[in-house]
Parts: structure tokens; sequence; C-alpha cells
């Protein structure tokens, strides 16, 4: 990728991006050939390396003293892959202060080291993310094969063990059944496009996660310069999409009653949320409503069903979607 | 009725009330059979006669200088029948500066005196009608028979020729389908219950006119306490319908979602607008909002059609909706 051709993304439609390395140590089998002795000891290790780590600090959780509604809750946020937390003997959290850098220890690799923020930011998380693992790699000895760079449990993740992704609110796209062509003409250039938490879960929300699918035979550099190329396409889509549809005063009075709805209603389930969210960031995102979008973004993951249990006693899922409204209608309003 | 006994009103529920006299003066022959020269003559001489009464100034309307989208607003308040502005060279309206007393001449019958309020003020309203009808029979001798009363076009005006109504809203008993069970049963004792702008009309704002179905061998006194008896007594059972709904968070749910809804809306037509209001004015009635009901009632009027068509130029119905929409947004955040 030439440096001086950068693309340009039309941030509004950025939600979030992510970067994720795979790594493991050489000393040890893979995460699941791994002895449960093994990797309480791994655990300690990698918890006393990570305490002397300079430019975060990290809290460390052992994942077999946090709640499976906790877990969810982390898997809301994107913290921790969905099956992490069943296997709590095995598996730990160091949490960064902020939330934006963590790692998760015996995923399916003993490291994935995990750099995220809001909006378009793939070159800061590149370079935050690469600082902490150049600290580990100077404290311990990865797998690393000259042919095929890291080693990894799945032959997906070999090379740089890199897997970039960044969130994308696509409401036009999706409303116009567009997202399958799009999803298939990525895929032919190495890019996976899946909804909000993984396949077919966009459903509502119109967010969709667009990342490498693979990570061998190109650098890191090239990954994040082809992911951010494609991203760049993609938004040029979705802007397309939206053109000539908000001089429509009906489009715009959907999103204004979206609004409307969020600011009064007393009831509001998980999914129908996911659909009002859509529809009010739209409208902030073209300039028709004055809304922090970031806040409105972690709103979204604060109505997230097992976010909303962790700041309530067990409750039915009415109660959580008459707390949920409480939430949403205070945001709304504040 | 004795006095002592008087019914209790829940006046929530009462929009508006309205008397209207019949009376004809004994030297026209009947509307119907009366020549355009001497309809001329009897709405000047009406005009003159009321310029000197001491307790209102009216406006002197003769319809055949109205247009149809003025005449059309001016039965959406309750100020003339719909046939009324069809007739212009016969028919005027005499209109007291604050639209709560006025006559229409040359209607079915030579005056049609009225009065009418917001709430419930029955007895109110029949005071200052009969003044006024004290004032003009002090003028002109007015077809009378010592058998049948005030002579009147139509036989069910016969005897005081007077109409008492109040207007209901009952969106608990529309909803559960009580209301033809009411209609049937009120009409045993001489009360008849219609729609909104008459028969069938009261669609979405849950709105029913309840009035006395006949004058003769009746006073005017007992007309009033026939009506407000039975008014309480449908008060009442409206009351019953609405126990044990409030409760209920979805039921909240749907009226503040259409405060919501009102709030924010860009496009409206006059249906939804019905509804909307139906909704937004039980949540008042119940507490749930604190909004002024009169200036409610007002933008009913103010968003019926013809009304909207009187304050635009010769627009879209969409541009109508879009009116409307702008208007209720700016009463509903004010």
């Amino acid at each position: 990728m030439s440096e001086t051709n950068l693309p340009v993304i039309d941030s509004r439609m950025v939600v979030s991006s992510r970067i994720r390395l795979a790594r493991n140590l050489k000393k040890y089998p893979f995460p699941s050939r791994l002895s449960e002795e093994a990797a309480r000891e791994m655990k300690l290790e990698l918890h006393d390396l990570l305490k002397e780590y300079p430019h975060e600090t990290f809290d460390f959780l052992d994942m077999k003293n946090v709640t499976s509604v906790q877990a969810g809750a982390m898997t809301e946020e994107h913290l921790i892959s969905p099956d992490f937390g069943r296997n709590g003997e095995k598996t730990a959290l160091l949490l960064g202060r902020e939330k934006t850098l963590s790692v998760m220890i015996n995923e399916e690799d003993h490291l994935r080291i995990q750099a995220m923020g809001f909006g378009s930011c793939l070159e800061d998380l590149y370079r935050r993310i690469n600082e902490l693992d150049d600290y580990i790699d100077g404290k311990v000895e990865y797998a690393f094969s000259d042919k095929y760079g890291y080693l990894t449990s799945c032959p997906t993740n070999l090379g740089t063990g890199i897997r970039a992704s960044v969130m994308l609110h696509l409401p036009a796209l999706t409303r116009r059944g567009l997202m399958e062509r799009v999803i298939h003409s990525v895929s032919q250039v190495g890019i996976t496009v899946r909804g909000l938490y993984g396949e077919g879960t966009q459903a509502g929300a119109c967010l969709y996660q667009v990342s490498n699918s693979y990570s061998l035979g190109i650098s890191e550099s090239e990954t994040i310069a082809l992911l951010n190329r494609i991203v760049a396409q993609i938004c040029e889509s979705e802007k397309k999409a939206r053109e000539n549809q908000f001089p429509d005063l009906r489009a715009r009075d959907e999103l204004y009653r979206s609004y409307g709805i969020l600011k009064e209603c007393r009831m509001l389930t998980s999914a129908e949320f996911r659909t009002l969210y859509s529809k009010v960031r739209l409208a902030a995102e073209e300039g028709l409503l004055e809304l922090d979008i970031p806040a409105l973004d972690r709103l979204f993951i604060e109505c997230q069903p097992y976010n909303l249990m962790l700041t309530g006693d067990s409750e039915s899922e009415n109660e959580r979607d008459q707390r949920r409204a409480t939430l949403v209608r205070e945001r709304m309003r504040g």
C-alpha cells in the first residue's frame, strides 16, 4: 500500500476499532492440551510479568472467580470471547484501567493481546498493542517459526497473528438489502464481515464487524492498510445508499419519532432498543439530531442484557426492560 | 330531580359542554319555506337587535361571504353545523367575541342560540343562554304554542327547544368495546350518544357527544339535570373500565410513547393525531403527565384539517401533515 494514497474514511459510520494479536509461549503446550496446573502457573507468570509494564496498569481477573453474568457483560463489551468464561480454571483476563488494552490468557491461544477504542483509530491501536507485544516478547519466548511466523492453534491466525477489525454502522445498506453483496465482494480480498457479536447478530442495530480473514503472508501494516481501504469503500457505499434519503420528510420523521420514543418509553426490549439506537445514531450521523455519538455507543453496551444484569439483582426480563427504559430515558434527556 | 342529590361528575373526562336553543320568529315562514329576500331582511333585523345586547359583543358573519375553508373550520369548532355554510344567501352567524356565545340564523330554525365552554359547565351556560334568549324574546315574537311550546322545524326540538350536550373522552370504554352497550342503555332514558362530529366520527379520539334526545314534556332544568346524571354515570363506567389499567407498566408505556412521538414527529396525519391526542389526554387525566388539558383540547381543534387550511396557503395533504407535526411539536415542548 502506498502511504501517499491513504483512504479517507467517513468516520461517522465507524463505531469502534479493535486489534488483537494471537501469541503462544514456546515452553507450554497449546491451551487445548495444557493441564490445569500448568495453566494456573502460566496465569501467575503473566500476571507478574505485566505488573511491571510501564505504560498501563492491569487488573488481574482470574476467570474462575468471575460469575457468568460478569462474563456475559464482558463479552458484550468485546473484552472476552463468549466461551472464555466457561473454562475458568485455565483462563484469566488482564484488563487495563481504561479497558482499552487487555490480554486474554488461555483463550484459543496462550495470549490474545487486544486494544480497542471508539471511532476509527487502528493506527493508534497498533502503536499501543505493538509496544505491549514488544514488552512481553522481551520477557518470554514466543512460539515462532521462520516459515509460518507466530504459531497459533488455528491456522487462520498464523503469520503475524493480527486480527484488526472495525465496527461499522450500516443502516442504509442493510435496509436496501445490499449487505450480502458487500460481504461477498470483500471476502474476495481477504476481508470478513460479520454481525455485532459474530455471525448473524447484527439484527436491528445494523452494526457489522469488518476484519481481515488471515494473517499469513501479509505484514501488520499491510493488513491495517487493506482493512482501512475496504472500510473506506464500504462507508462510501453506505453514503451512496443514504443519498436522497433525508430530503424525504417521511424518512426524517421516522428517525425523530425513534428519538421521541427513547425519551419517553417505560418498557424497552433489547431488540427494540437495537432498532431505535440505529435510527437515532443515523439521525446524529446525518446531523438531524445533536447527540454525543460515543455516549450513545456506550449506552448501547450498557443496555445489553448482561450489562443490565450487572447493575440489578436477579430480575425478570420484564424488569430489565423497565430498567433499560429508565436508563435510556435519563441519558436521552440529559 | 332532587337538588340535594346532585350527581358528581368526574370532570377529567369532560372535554366541553354546549347548549343550544331552537327558536323561530312568528312573523316569518320556517327557513325551508323562507324566500331569500325575507331571509336577508331577517338577518339584518337580528344583527341590529343583537348590537344592543349588553352582555356580549357579536360579530356578524354573513355566510355568503364565508369561504368553504372558513366554514369547515367553524364546523370543526362546533360553531356551525356542516351544511350551514352551503346556504349562504339565507344564513348568517352572530358570533360572540370569545366564541362561547353565538346565534346561527336560518339553520334548520330561524335561530339556533348556542353557548359553549370547556369542561363541565352546563349550569353556567344555561344561565348565559337563558339571559340572551330572554333578551331576544323581549324584542321579537317567537313562534310558540301553549300545547307544544316553542315551534320548530323538526318535531324533536318542540317543547323547550333545548339541546344540551357534553363532550366526553372515553378511551377505556371504547377500547373494551363497551360503548355500544352504553349508547343503547342511555337511549332508553332519552339520551343520545354520538361521535365527535355526529354519527360514527369519534374514531381514534374516543370523543363522544352526549345530549338529550327530545325537549317536549320536560323542562330545561330537568333536561340539564337528566344529562348531568347520565354523564356522571358514563364517567363512572369509564373510571371502572380504567381500573387496574395503569398499574400495568405496558399500558403506561404506550401513553408515554405517544407523548414522545407528538414531541418529535415531523409528519402527522389527522387520523394518527386523533389517536395520539386521546392517549396523551388519558395520561394527563390519570396524572401520568402534567399537561394543560384545555390547551390540549384547543390544539385538537387547531389540528383539524380545515383549521390547518385556515393558516396555510392551498397546500397538499402532505404539507398539512407536516404543518400539523410542527404545530403539535411546538405546543408539546412549550
